[in-house]
């Protein structure tokens, strides 16, 4: 099948080198062209503009994007649809929110273009291992895109699958990231605790290895962890700062409307929210209130701390390479470009 | 190697098949005869008494204790100590506490037996997975274990290993579980979630099954999470009473001991104790402050929710039986026999 | 002064009564006539339609609006515009979202009509004790109405005041009140252990009235808890359902919008969340995990509790009555008007 | 009635002051001479050792032990119980952990000594304000002090009680001091969140004096908060290290115990933990995983951030002085006083 592939970084381009090496055809664009090149390299076909890009596919045409969410795969989304022809669809598998996609099936289907929202999950890994795909929309269009379907997933009939209406598909992804957060809080959690129990002497690497068999808590992100752990157990260089891309406030928002509790999820996402303050206001007027009442003794700060940014694994890099945690390359990038990378939805360090 | 095994239940009883599946010879013995004679047709000897025990062991003997955490330990070890001679090594399988394997270890090494503390996981599945063991305790005791260590782990160089002194073993497994908690209950706030979202008409099982395959959230519980899911999604059958088993409470009060903040661990210890709860006195004051404040309705009880248990797996009992959430067989057993199945530290439902 | 007042319910009808008996004049206009008869016999006068409030009140025009946010102050709100004149005033006392604010301001000014918002505190006291008053919108229109917030504060200076443009005032307020909900879950949660340590036999209503003096945690909520818990310290007829009322969802949301932690915030709204559910899913789903890996027993749910509602305060009744947690009169009310009465928006325990 | 207080700091100071002023006689000691000095100038007697003090004490005597809980408490019991006969009373007044105060009543009812246990609060306002008492112990012992506490307590009748037997006294405090963590952290919260929101350019200390007044949230904390932000209320030069003094982690630990959930207390240690990390593992962890599954970008750190530490409040300093956030006077002390005068359990910040 012939498929449009629009936004071809680490995302986007993988999942063009994982349709082309499945025997898939596909016509490639970026705004970068040294991207283009990349996937042209491995079979694709590049395409300078997106009138281009249209005009290589065969009807009913089928555009995968993969872009940033938010502002860049709402103007893709417009300026493709103004290109395109009823019958055609649009992809969008990147991380949208739900709410978005279900607005943008409304709006194509009145031009009578489908729209198919693609959770994708499986990162800078689902080259080589396949992606997982949470998928919503009408059944017929997601359908004609089964070859497609099953070419990226890990295997033709398991990691993929509509789970309903439009929107579906990105809600269930927001839920999985949602999860995937407290996961993560909890393993690093339990790895600090055992790292502060200094007396026993323990070894993190070791741990982590050993629990990847036959203990409850083995799991895909444990296998990474304990890779990552190899190196320098201590992430040396490291700051503690963690960004967040969006989908997990998004799962929480979403707790608080449909109203049921999720204190986990919650606390994952808020410790990553104290993580990027660079001093807490609340911190200092708990000092003040201390003092205030208790005369207690508190602490002044002289000088914050002093951080830079390592940048994105480029597409195509092995993703081995991402388990160094202490990855060298600090490289002076744009503030925006800064938080595009780190994952986020536009935000930097707060200054207070 | 010839062990000896104290406590044949769902947990010592399957280390002990094992054993016996891969050449070892047990010794079993257990308070219930019935479970020593479901050892003794996998091939083990049966000892009517711990005397008995000892002395079908040559020296130097290796007993493993397999019983629940508590007084049940304390006293086995004591019993068994007072029988052993200098040389001789007792291994604490279980869920103890590890500050009560440390004063173990001191109060043992003073007639000259060795103790070694081994944190078990692997669960009613271990006996045809292997079990993830990790041990803590004098590096040469460990060493002369090995052959029973390289037989109940995943494979002989796999999932097991010394973590450093005494009660490293039951300290690493304590944390284990406390990452447990945090991860199930990710995972049950995530599905509470697209449960009640009920307009996208979401299908459970489908997104579990979908998960488990190239999906950053995959994991072994979510294995058996889909599993469990084929049956009734709805668990209609089910409590939401969720029992805890002491080691999540223990990884808390360590946090606090140690000082870091762990709140995903912590939450997820005190969703299960929220839902031990029948009625909650906060729950009841909040209310009463509401109307004192604000005037605002309230609601009354008439009546609180009925319950009643369902017993746990037997030893040697396919573990398949257990993904059936809504299994039949609730049976009258009585309080403290009720706790220890559910895996709890001797606590019943709070009358308020 | 003369002012409208639109809604004469347990918080409206209150305002209108410290206004006659401050000494400004009231129009009152409410759906229930009985409760515009009830503000007659204080000195106000009464409308039996919008357009006779209006024809009663001299330009430029000033109206307070307080009725239920949502669905009510918007057809309110848009009621009123199409009836008034360019230089009025409308004041929407409320708890409305603060964004709902920012967009009707705009849309007022649109037609020259002016909008304050005013975040209002104080509950069935302010009668007697005073209103809090957090004001948004332009200085001028403010100011002109300087007589009705000097009557409603606790004192002319002291109680109220601008916060900013338009939307502060409901936003400050919304903040207010996730504040009360983080204040309100510490004395519960505090309270609920006290009254757990049995051994100790501590009495609730002698430890409350006792901190009121000299201790870092009185405040006016103990007040009012002390008072409460002087009857039965038990609640013993009381559900341990806890309503929520929105603002303190919206103050979790804004966190995540603006980007800060603000745990405590969050687990108390969470927790009445977790009070409202008749069943939890996560903890059928917890259960099932445990038995899962654990073959641990569970609980099955025989029958769900049972309750019925207290109704809420009526206008000019005495504030005291609330101070009974075990109020009689549980009445059949309608699933909407219990869900009013109960301060919540629109939900109603959700049957899983 | 004539006691000797031991322990004349910002507390045991203050105490005395306030007794005396109340016409008590105080004996007075303490390891500092300049601290004995300064409660001879407001008429205290004081003695230059533990012996002289028992000397200058009528029989049946009672001392007042004022000294930082844990080692300094314990040896000072210990030593003063030596000296005291049959008959005699010591009172803990400081913030001991009440099994602590179990265990030494039993020890001294051996010996014939009355023990009774003090919960005091009131920080360095209750020279002026009065001090709230929670007292455990035996009823006769207490009533014999009944001077002693109704001219500490703000009225003779008011903020002071017998909560029931030994140890309750401290346990009420405890749980007093958990409630105190959480409203301190919700108000702390409320004003981030206002103080984020820059396009509203709110006032905090603006609002903090207007909720002063009518509003639901009014309270002592609330009071110093405004007074404190009245200020710098950017509290420009503090650090947001937030310590803890013991109760907190205590009062979290007896819900784990008791088995009911506590979220917000224990969120309200936590993020003080976290406060207290100068790099967290969990975070750099965090940022690991996020590269090695996503191949994000990460921050690098350069350098932690500095800090200093300005001393606590002397005795009979006036306590207003308390109220500007940004003292000046960091001062080099020892890390176990620096530890001592945050209020902590001997703990400093963590290097990792």
């Amino acid at each position: 099948m012939k498929i449009g592939m629009i936004g071809l970084g680490k995302m986007g381009g993988n999942m063009a080198a994982r349709l082309l090496q499945g025997g898939q055809d596909v016509v490639g664009f970026d705004l970068f062209p040294a991207n283009v090149e990349l996937v042209k390299e491995r079979g694709a076909a590049g395409a300078p503009t997106l009138d281009d890009l249209v005009a290589q596919l065969p009807a009913p045409r089928a555009v995968w994007v993969m872009v940033p969410s938010g502002a860049a795969t709402e103007s893709t989304v417009q300026d493709l649809a103004s290109r395109l022809e009823p019958g055609d669809t649009i992809i969008d598998g990147g991380n949208s929110n739900y709410k978005d996609s279900q607005r943008r099936a409304r709006e194509l289907a009145e031009r009578g273009i489908h729209f198919v929202d693609v959770g994708t999950s499986g990162g800078i890994w689902g080259l080589q291992e396949g992606y997982a795909m949470m998928i919503g929309g009408d059944a017929g269009a997601i359908e004609r895109l089964r070859p497609i379907f099953e070419t990226l997933a890990p295997a033709p009939d398991k990691g993929w699958g509509r789970m309903g209406p439009s929107g579906s598909g990105h809600y269930v992804k927001m839920v999985h990231n949602g999860i995937e957060y407290g996961m993560m809080q909890a393993y690093a959690e339990g790895f600090e605790l055992m790292h502060a129990k200094t007396d026993l002497q323990l070894d993190m690497a070791q741990i982590a290895e050993l629990w990847r068999h036959g203990s409850v808590v083995r799991s895909w992100l444990l296998d990474l962890t304990a890779e990552a752990l190899k190196g320098d157990a201590e992430f040396s260089d490291l700051s503690d700062y963690v960004a967040d891309s969006g989908e997990g406030r998004w799962t929480v928002l979403d707790t608080l409307e449909v109203g049921v509790p999720a204190p986990v999820i919650t606390l994952a996402v808020q410790m990553r929210l104290r993580s990027q303050q660079e001093v807490s206001y609340a911190g200092k007027m708990l000092s003040a209130m201390r003092r205030a009442f208790g005369g207690h003794a508190v602490k002044k700060l002289d000088a914050p701390a002093q951080e830079r940014t390592v940048e994105e694994i480029k597409p195509h890099q092995a993703p081995e390479a991402a388990l160094d945690p202490n990855a060298s390359g600090a490289a002076p990038v744009s503030v925006g470009e800064e938080a595009r990378q780190l994952g986020e939805t536009g935000k930097t360090r707060k200054p207070e």
